[in-house]
């Protein structure tokens, strides 16, 4: 197991050092054709015998009766598109966040510098930025008439730990007073602003999330995702379900994967995959049990005939990664990688 | 008053005839220098004293409990900028939606057209979007806890009426049983893909909804806001507030306004106004109190020396246009309108 990370560290580092040093792309403008979003998904649910209330929407306005009795949209997701005049690949680079956040995940890093998002888009791709069924702009539906259970709202103080910006015990609510891992990467001084962008998450609608990201596929078509956590878990998923609708996956610290021993992994095995890890595993039981899932799955991908390239970032000397690391302070430098990945997969000139 | 709208509509016609066709701005690419995002306004509140549960986020995945207690963002909203690299004003343009719904309201039209977002962009406006506290991508806090009262999700039979897309009797679940306006506007056949767009709704969160966007306009300096039902009183009230950072408000349909015996009218007597009202107001009572609301407070800027342009579309023979125009077939005619208006204000080349 050593010999064969050294081997790939040695097989990926020259591959690194030849590349054509795509972190340039964070300069430059954006050239788009078409700018636009769309929900797809979801079905009507009609609620009845529910009583009706009286509100006041509009300060000085009149009362107005609000019945909740009739119809209401459940299970859509929301997609965002930005299509370029010239774009890089000839397939759109879809990306899907990770558990308790919205699409905003790509967008920014919450120290006001520019995120992945725009990255790849000065790189030359089209983007689809998704936020998956019940959170952000995909809307929630009523609890407990339709959703039947309760959500769940992440504190920041779980947030610290389950991130890995430090331990699950390090954080404080006074910023000064919290514990990051040493030399991590994240801004943590803009820790509060990050939270800003967590979302309400249910957990129990994972199948009315994938249900919606295969709809999303038939309806964009063959793609690269470039997927985060709970989204990568959607995605080794959902790529099962219709590998003919994606080309690679980016995965940044997948939290989940389909059970190898349920599927049939040679399915998936004409798709190119790339996992990325940061650091800090070894601080936290959760993350390594959610990675070993996913190895576990990985490896039957690869036993199958399948392309699983993997980006271990402390092994490979890139130290302090979190969770997070589309947002840490060396978030371009891993995106460089990624689309460097892409490159040598001919999915990008 | 007959005759003033009479001479309104001459001196209008001319105008508009003579306009050098901005829906022209319909075609071409959108060229930017920065996309990204972010969060504006917001606090930390802490809760104490919740029962903790259990939870399994990932299908397979461990069982995880699930703190309650701690710290939380509320109060914060979500802004998307997009910054052409030529832009045809020196003022970025401000997106602000109605009640119940997100800044999608601009991305999109539910017949799956462009929306005013993407003919701005093309006009050559910088642009922020934003999501209201509490809606869409800003997210919303725990109830009862952080936010006191339960939020409304309407359904698609109240929007129906109170869109003014038909009668408020005029929904049925069965699209080809609906009851639309003769000659509506609205693309009524993909109703319910407006309606996934609809997100819940608190409606005693407008001091809240008010301060952010006093803190967005603190950040992003004087602009141009262009602004939706709810989202224009907001506007009217924020205006009121911090005149020095508007230039110009174009109100589309605004559903409330300061009470013009409660503000002095003539703190906002450089800002220029531009209100666009649709048709079927005499078949709404709560439409035609809130637009008198509006009109009264406007009649006490223009007396205090203000500027406001009123566009009464069906008084012009444009007909059917509902509460929604900016989804209406014609809203690209709508929006050349309003870009036109703004050349002559001197606000775009």
């Amino acid at each position: 197991m050593l010999l064969k990370r050294i081997l790939f560290l040695l097989t990926f580092s020259v591959f690194i050092l030849g590349s054509t040093g795509s972190s340039m792309a964070a300069t430059g403008t954006i050239t788009l054709k078409d700018v636009g979003s769309f929900h797809v998904g979801g079905e009507v649910v009609t609620l009845s015998d529910l009583p009706v209330k009286e509100v006041q929407a509009i300060p000085g306005g009149p009362v107005r009766k609000s019945d909740p009795n009739g119809d209401y949209q459940a299970g859509q997701m929301y997609v965002q598109y930005m299509i370029q005049a010239n774009p890089v690949s000839e397939y759109p680079l879809l990306m899907w966040h990770g558990g308790g956040l919205t699409g905003v995940t790509w967008e920014t890093k919450p120290d006001g510098n520019p995120g992945w998002h725009s990255y790849f888009l000065r790189a030359g791709f089209s983007t689809y930025v998704s936020d998956a069924v019940e959170r952000g702009r995909a809307s929630w539906a009523r609890y407990p008439e339709i959703v039947k259970s309760e959500p769940e709202h992440r504190t920041q103080n779980s947030g610290w730990g389950m991130f890995r910006i430090g331990p699950s015990d390090g954080y404080a609510t006074d910023p000064t007073k919290r514990v990051a891992f040493p030399e991590q990467q994240f801004p943590s001084e803009s820790f509060d602003q990050f939270w800003k962008q967590a979302v309400a998450r249910w957990t129990t609608s994972n199948s009315e999330a994938i249900k919606a990201y295969g709809q999303l596929m038939d309806k964009v078509g063959p793609s690269i995702l470039v997927a985060h956590s709970q989204g990568g878990s959607y995605g080794l998923t959902v790529c099962q379900n219709a590998p003919d609708k994606f080309k690679a996956l980016v995965l940044l610290e997948p939290a989940g994967a389909p059970d190898p021993a349920k599927v049939d992994a040679s399915k998936v095995k004409d798709v190119k995959y790339l996992v990325i890890w940061g650091d800090f595993f070894d601080k936290s039981k959760l993350w390594t049990t959610y990675r070993a899932n996913v190895e576990k799955y990985l490896d039957a991908v690869k036993k199958a005939g399948g392309t699983v390239d993997i980006i271990d970032l402390p092994a490979m000397g890139i130290k302090g990664n979190t969770h997070m690391f589309m947002m840490d302070r060396n978030s371009d430098q891993i995106a460089a990688m990624a689309v460097d990945w892409l490159k040598k997969q001919n999915l990008a000139k």
